[in-house]
């Protein structure tokens, strides 16, 4: 974990069947599908909104002021890929703006997560290429100190390996191991067919009192009711 | 005040014609004609812009991590209220989602004002359904302990008793005591009146040194003028 | 620097043919074509997004809760000028709101940079009155205690002088010192001349690491694949 | 709440004897006793260590950068008073300083608890005139416009009532309603009796697992040992 | 990774020699002998100053507002351990005090590292039982929901395995791997001895620029001396 | 401003008597007899309580993770220097440690002032060499982008022009401009002269209210007291 001056050429990617169809359940259906774990803290915030994608990571760490690896990083993207960087330190600095995005399009990444500064925002909505970071700074960086690319490392609170699965929308960025996206697919959807039910009877006025069977265990909880 | 484990069913709401006064007015306005005072701390902000609302609160005390209290409060909602949640400590969950907001909407709630995380601010958007929160988060929480509904409760700073009047728009959160919503609703109407005269008069270049007698006070006040 | 009490009439704008050129280029290109100096802190945000302007500064030294010297400074604003606010202390109360703006605009201010707090963002936003402040509050201020106008300050972390050259886009705010305008400018038009050339070659697929040069210098620094 | 240009003269303060019971129990105790309600946030912080007091509020509200009610509150102060002082906005003024210190104990007060700035802390130290604050700063304020002395007021995200019993240690700071005094002092007490018993049998080793008969319910929540 | 409702029994501790000497060195110098990797973030702060020692990690995952947890870890805790809590969101309650501290003891704990709150810090001062946390709050918890102990989990933005080997001094908290203690200790050493001889000559008045042999690569860099 | 890559070797350093006076006054009393300006913000905190120092201004521009100019830097030391550092991004790193403090104090230097973070805390509070910061962190820096020696600069929302006089104590750190230290110390002088007839008053219970005439004032601004 957390070696410097490393990049790991070939990595396991989750399969990409599953990880399209996480994309269409959206962070919070994945993240009870989890287990409520793996999210990364609400500070990562996206530059626009409407985005809702999911692929594979590509992890970057860097160091503060210094963005040399996110250009390293642009050889191991794969297509349907997400560049996941995160920082020996909090650094608010532009790490990454219109060109790199440029790139990393034309290498056929599908966004970025960064636990970082961006810039060029107004370009990079204009291109919808849709970035989850948690400041957004004009702030230039140097090209000088050597992190490492697809490193095991800790982005916004959550572990993320290389390959993982990152699902990611207007709520935040949840990360889902490699192993474990069919499993969390076949959850999420259980979990989604479930809520539509739900969403029927909390329109028409049934009480999520009644529907999930809270009165008794509130009652024994202590719970008065006052007139 | 924060007694735990407290349903209060029947409150006293405020005078709803004036509520809907207080609506027309916008929060900057309200609070200036309740004297400065009552405003919700700035870290409350809506999901989307543009929505402006007014209510009565329906309060409701959560504990960390645990959002059960907001189901209990459904059933106190009436059509015009406003859910106002605060936490025992601070916490970024997502206590809040497009289920619940389904529920409250089919309750007749306009909107919720919450200290503390939302998620599924996507669907809530295109719902319209309007909240004033501190974090998006997608992070899921509990039902296992008991707070109360209806008890008076701080939330981002300001007191709020069940039954206030809530305005909520753009610009933040103002609490309005039930008992004086008509008052201020004409302090409010008095001060827009005097409003459009005043932006017409710096519209046409008057300046706000002149047309609030301020030069005199400024040479008092020891104000110096340099060339 | 900052005495109290002042207000400096003569000032020297920064030459009006290169500050409009410096808007045409934004933040980023202004901020790297300065040598990476004269940023604000990442704090400054716009009230909407899509704004990009360039103008000469009139600096504001604001008390806490008082935004008197903002009705002064509207006397001092020519066409084309940006206003300039900061506060001797941390400060969120809503300073400015849409009377000021209407008054400003009037003057011919492009728009406002006010380390503090703003309000009304509903109508500026519908002015199309840009401001980027450190947060949205209606809180009010009194008029009552004196600052100073047109004197050098800090803002957001920079130094600004009267007259100097601001830009301001969704990434930030820089400043350009007013007798660095034409130098900045060309050197901006020289970065972003270079610049489409790069963007084209990476769209097209080359990466950064052969279209810098990083190859060698990585491997100088240790850089190590595995497989 | 929160009217502006008042000063209550007459309050009733809680029951002496039994703030002074509260005293010794300190603050995590009473918190509990409390049933975990009433406690300022813990960005509240003593300037030093070691102090832990009790006594009855005398309320200051504040404008931003303004200390002048901090001086007419003065004259309110009986012995045994803890003054608690907040401001109408977020704000790290040092609004208190060795002079204010010094009047305060020569009308009796046994410390200050204020949600915003302090000054000459060294001295204060020596004076052991203890502070709970949430900052430390040197700057100073002005004397120009009201607050109030003696209204109820949100203080660190409390109500607080003038009269309330304040407890104050290096945990922080709760407050108890005055009518509460009594009855909390005597759950505090019940409490605290309880707990020498726990601590005795923990240094023994034995595990809270078994002295709290957590194992079932462990069990019952699904939790698994795994080797 | 962050299962939730588990207790690992059997975990493998770091070499206790190597732990042990790596107490010694103090965090800066493990950091360093690690390639400056494995710290947590500076907002972990030691309760009282002076404490400086390493252990092998237990490892709790926490819920927001619930010490179960620490209370289930307590009897998988082995002399010379120290407890590693996090939190499944950002919440500072006091999950820790003076009664769990005295459990903690009796089971040979060296010291907690929470990213979370404490209490009865004056106790634990007293007792010298050393803290690093993010927070000092006497908020009590519930124990209602499950967490996990001894799962790898991230806690300040540091990777965590259980038995991983955890210094912790003035300086803040940095974790090392177990499998590598024995050669971070070994490079500590190294760096030790040879710090003591650069100390002697920087004392002596020899410049960093000439012990370092900075001048030429500064000069290389274009830093140019200015009269 | 800020150009990079510069050392100036010749500074105009404020007048060593006046430097020495103002050690004596403490920022408080220093920043009242500077009208109220020039402070720090109050993130800059003592790393041991009890240090009141002044001294010329050695300024340093940091660059984010790289502590090379602190090297650099020391060779302009004189005795009596305070080094004030900034970084060109908010950055908690420790770039400062024992072993520059050796360095620093073998050249004269009275402390450092550093919006960053630093380490070795524990040793630095032994051989009592006083640092004011805004984080205490073990993370180590690299030595390899320029930033710049005795530039004018701001640290901590203050301009610094190298030779500055630099006052800091407990309650912070304030800025004199070379020319005005003799000014500020007579200033500062009668400052105090006053204070201590003050302190003696209110000691003696008269109130601030009678004391500075305030009773007519607040009367006139409208203060009512109730019963």
């Amino acid at each position: 974990m957390y070696e410097l001056g490393i990049v790991k050429r070939n990595i396991t990617r989750a399969d990409r069947r599953a990880v399209d169809r996480l994309a269409g359940f959206g962070v919070a259906t994945v993240h009870e599908a989890m287990g409520r774990v793996g999210l990364m803290k609400p500070h990562m915030r996206p530059i626009f909104a409407g985005a809702q994608i999911a692929g594979s990571a590509v992890t970057v760490l860097l160091q503060p002021g210094d963005n040399w690896m996110l250009h390293v990083a642009a050889e191991q993207i794969q297509p349907g890929d997400i560049v996941v960087a995160a920082c020996t330190a909090d650094n608010d600095d532009g790490f990454f703006g219109d060109l790199l995005a440029t790139s990393y399009r034309a290498r056929g990444a599908s966004g970025l997560v960064i636990e970082a500064g961006v810039r060029d925002v107004k370009v990079l909505s204009e291109m919808r290429f849709p970035v989850w970071s948690k400041a957004i700074s004009a702030k230039g960086t140097v090209k000088s100190t050597l992190g490492s690319v697809n490193i095991p490392l800790v982005c916004a609170g959550a572990l993320v390996q290389p390959g993982d699965a990152i699902v990611a929308d207007d709520d935040g960025v949840v990360v889902v191991p490699a192993a474990m996206v069919n499993k969390v697919a076949d959850a999420a959807a259980a979990r989604e067919a479930n809520e539509s039910d739900k969403r029927a009877k909390l329109a028409a006025g049934v009480l999520g009192l009644d529907m999930y069977n809270m009165r008794e265990p509130l009652q024994k909880a202590g719970l008065r009711y006052l007139d």
